[in-house]
């Protein structure tokens, strides 16, 4: 489950009760699954960036496709070992759009996003180094699958003026930051969606830059505040434990006087 | 009461004591303006995108104002059945605005804005959950009719560069998250008025995903210190518990000293 | 003393205690300049806009400077009766920029903003409304002198693109909410000294935008705990009553054992 | 160790008691490598906007070098004498990059940043207040190399906009607030990495503004909150007192009782 739906910690905890099959089959295919997906990246980018012709070209092309095939059978198994189906496919609405929309092939490609699940369950860390992590690798694989997108969507349309994969990399930056100079900029429909994509990764990435600072600074700033909070908890102890001790001299004064 | 208004809780609770006569009105004509709203919205984009002309436009233009009117006699009525009037009108003042500036049609059209409200009723889901809905619909809204705005106000200027609904689409995606390429720009007024609130909607934008975002993350963290303070509560109680004995052992050792 | 500065607690209780002709002083001239510094932004606004030849622009001149010895002196003398006046020396730097630097006229006219401090007294409201508020106003009033010192540093400079006030207008949103499209921009050194200032508040803005809906939010998600922190703290004041009974009872054992 | 690293407490901790000699030679060199790091960066300015030829160039290049020299020697010695290699290795990744690169002038100025550890290290003021500094600063030194570093990759570029230090400096704001007119942009892939470093520069300066800011208001709304808090940790400590006089009172009854 990608970090950027909420987890919702009860299904999460329901999860390790529920089907141990479904969990076996993500564990199994867990690190096939994502070399797959650097390979279809690296397909993908080696179209685009050395524009194999002939035999070379076909070859890209079937693998894409037979690893597009992978990962819809593995989407289907997924769903089918699932027990609560509807939960699933709710929570893999993203997974199914990757799978489900074979023309648009820069989609396909961000399947490799899901990779980053296993940086997730790398859990030594602490949550905002891992946020801090998880936003940073993200950003670096859709600067790359953007650039390379863009690129082929409008190298050879009339006018545009994105034409080599430096230009491409220059105007994904300046547009995932929000500067957006203008100096270049997409023309056609794919390549404005892509934009759009980028920008919204803008947004998301001051949104997760300034939430994870904000939170350390409140958390240093209200430090202060824990550490009163931990100390009334201690002398709350310190006070059962005296009750204690005074109950049972009281149960000690109560015999010598029946007697 | 829209979303961006902060909510007074006070004004909320005394609602509920209040007349049940605005709220049984708000109750019976919530569903069918909301359907109207939409109406007005599809009647708008129809008028822009496709242009109607002789009896065609001239249906689109009467529907539009006879919507109009019937928005009119839902403020007046709706401010008629309000105890506390005063209240109302300034929690209502943007209803007021899209009512009685007929001059300005796209202000008009988001009175489909207020639809959003059906949204804010389902409470079963949590804030957060609830505020990225808003959000989103509101985007995509704002987006749509900024988008239909911008094209009619600048289609036939002299020297405008937003001249069919993918372009404006697309400067209205770019203004929003505040990239601003420059490849479009508005030269009217009324285009300009629309980029400046799609500009706003963008901070807000930025505002709501950051800080939904460091809500989730401050909280995430602060689990731990949450747990601290229900341990602290429950311990006090357990003292609480052991008190009540102690007292009651007290009064059995009181007794036989007074006989 | 303006919301920017981080408002330090410790001199503002202290403040209390100490000299009060510096507090009497400031609750005289508080609103006569008030008044006169929106007069000095209205005589700024007419020589710009209106461009008065001759006497009339004699006259703007000589009320211009003469407004501006009255606040040279005011702040001498808030100088003179403060009783720590490297504190207030300190925390009034930016109304000593705004006196001592004639040169730059918009600094000039930035003095209105000290006049919100009246906003911030009127104390009824919340933390959060009153950030909203004095946000609100400041983006009105930075827009308009950012549009109006724009316009006269602009409009008569070689190869200049801000030529009228609506372009300046326009040119001061689109640089506040750090949109920039670019159609137009400053090229001289004050037009692009405006520009830094206006960004730095947008990036403000965003900033206030943000961390009011962040606090918000975070309170609303944390209501829960609040509630948990003040049933421990009914629970503990039960306890307390509790003891106060049980140490009356142990006395009144006492009494009759040593009889 | 620098501010953006996330401090880890543990480590810090862990520091007091660690090897005593590192610190030394911290305490020893800060000063003198402070002022070292400001002449370099004089120097880097010198020759840029002075343009000195023949000898004056070349005692530029080797004064630089010199500093150069000295700042991987005193790189080595700290690796040298940190007792926890990798520890240190891993939290002064950035100073390495900046020694061993010294084909890219422009990172190795920004050995001035670390200048300003000086600054973390006054720490009379609150933790706000010391981000605020450090933030102000960096922002200052960035956007100052910055503008140095753009202006010697683009000057001599053909078809280059950016020429002079004043355009240089105004596209370096324009960029590190994210505005991004477009009325300059660099060209050369040098250029373009420097606009990288400072858009990313313009999204962390909006993160910490708003997180500064955030957690103001947080603290500002929550202080409420914590004095309920501190009321509990009194009422509790009232309580404890109370029940060690009891359990005194409770002794006194008992030795009567025995004899």
């Amino acid at each position: 489950m990608p970090l950027w739906e909420f987890p919702d910690k009860m299904s999460l905890s329901r999860a390790n009760v529920r089907d141990m099959t479904l969990k076996k089959w993500e564990s199994i295919t867990e690190w096939p699954l994502t070399v797959l997906s650097f390979l279809f990246l690296i397909m993908y980018a080696w179209q685009i960036l050395a524009q194999p012709i002939g035999v070379w070209n076909d070859l890209a092309e079937w693998s894409m496709n037979a690893l597009w095939v992978v990962f819809g059978v593995d989407y289907l198994l997924s769903l089918l070992l699932a027990e609560k189906k509807w939960d699933w496919f709710v929570h893999h609405l993203f997974d199914l759009i990757i799978v489900v929309l074979p023309m648009v092939r820069p989609l396909r490609v961000l399947r490799v996003l899901t990779a980053l699940n296993a940086l997730h369950r790398t859990s030594g860390m602490a949550l905002r180094g891992r946020i801090t992590m998880y936003a940073a690798a993200s950003v670096v694989l859709i600067v790359f699958i953007g650039a390379l997108a863009v690129l082929d969507a409008e190298r050879y349309a009339p006018g545009a003026s994105i034409r080599n994969f430096g230009q491409a990399l220059w105007w994904t930056f300046v547009t995932i930051t929000t500067v957006g100079y203008g100096d270049y900029s997409p023309i056609t429909g794919t390549g404005r969606v892509i934009a759009f994509v980028l920008m919204l990764g803008g947004i998301a990435l001051i949104g997760v830059v300034t939430a994870t600072l904000a939170s350390w600074i409140v958390d240093e700033v209200g430090a202060e505040e824990k550490k009163e909070t931990q100390i009334t908890r201690e002398q709350v102890e310190l006070v059962s434990q005296r009750l204690e001790r005074i109950e049972r001299k009281l149960d000690d004064i109560k015999i010598p006087k029946q007697s």
